[in-house]
């Protein structure tokens, strides 16, 4: 039986507005399944660098792929320590002062080492897994990876273990004092909509 | 006399895929002036870290803000390397294959250290910078931050030195051999949209 939330670890502790801290496994995951990008950050020839990528969830683990020659991916292949974040905005806080003027949003982190799916099996399901993310449906339609491909590409899992989400939502709060001023407040709502598919106009040579 | 271009360094050498490099200044320029979210990882008591908040660019800086008690700007302060990413994502690219399935997107990454903006004309002008390009036109309406509540957040700037750009844009390039599959193929944009405004519902008390 799984735990209904993360273990609170000294890296996934959120120390600035504790309360905003969630370790709820649902409330992650379902953060994590909206998510059209994340960012992974790890350390490449003693530097830091942040890399985004397409994230998608298979039961306890975060899924990420990226070309086998990567210089990201060969650092999380050597076992270095990373983070991967995501963020979600849902909406700009207009407060009545500059000091309480937010965002709300979901956020998670995930901390720690990337497994390389090598089993030929289990990393086909999971690019499949990711195509049923991003474009549900297509996989069965269209021609699956070939040997080269296959070989041309990664796939890396994080494991769900060391993981906090941060959230903020709802109006903005403001001082006391300052609610009887004479400017709007509330919130702009923010999301992301898909638009017209737009045909490729390439046709068969 | 600055040039168009930011000069290419070992860290921001596109390697994979370096056609879609990217140095212009004013390319660079109007991502991180899209962007609503970067994402800023360093390294914390040891361990990588990647935290989103709003970024905003005045010239030839990148400018972030916290709480002077955040874990991650501590760091920053004392010097540590850091990479900051923004990535804007325009578009699902559907192709016939798997394997040629991508993204449209733009990202910059910024390498370097944080600078403190600590002098209390330049900090106030620096804020005042964020709110007009979140919310244009409110600085003037706003009650200003007070003295308590500028020394609770800090402000840091990036020089824009060593910086690249990263961007996809199109249909899908499939395998000659692929575009004759009888599959739908082509790009969905994506777009942030801002919704209906909703009035904060507190009133002065």
């Amino acid at each position: 039986m799984t735990d209904a939330a993360y273990p609170v670890t000294a890296r996934t502790r959120v120390r600035r507005l504790p309360k905003r801290g969630v370790y709820d496994r649902d409330v992650v995951h379902a953060i994590l399944d909206e998510a059209l990008v994340c960012h992974i950050g790890t350390t490449v020839g003693g530097s830091p660098v942040v890399q985004p990528t397409l994230p998608w969830r298979i039961g306890e683990e975060l899924f990420v792929h990226g070309s086998s020659k990567n210089g990201l991916f060969a650092a999380l292949k050597d076992g270095t320590e990373a983070c991967v974040t995501v963020t979600l905005l849902d909406g700009l806080v207009l407060a009545r002062s500059a000091f309480h003027h937010s965002v709300n949003y979901r956020s998670v982190m995930v901390f720690g080492q990337a497994r390389l799916v090598d089993d030929p099996a289990e990393k086909m399901a999971a690019l499949k897994g990711m195509l049923d993310k991003f474009t549900p449906g297509r996989w069965d339609q269209m021609r699956e990876p070939n040997a080269t491909e296959m070989k041309a590409t990664d796939v890396l899992a994080f494991p769900l273990v060391e993981v906090s989400a941060k959230l903020r939502s709802g109006p903005p709060v403001d001082d006391a004092e300052d609610y009887g001023l004479d400017i709007w407040a509330g919130v702009v709502p923010l999301s992301i909509v898909q638009g017209e598919p737009i045909p490729d106009p390439t046709k068969a040579p």
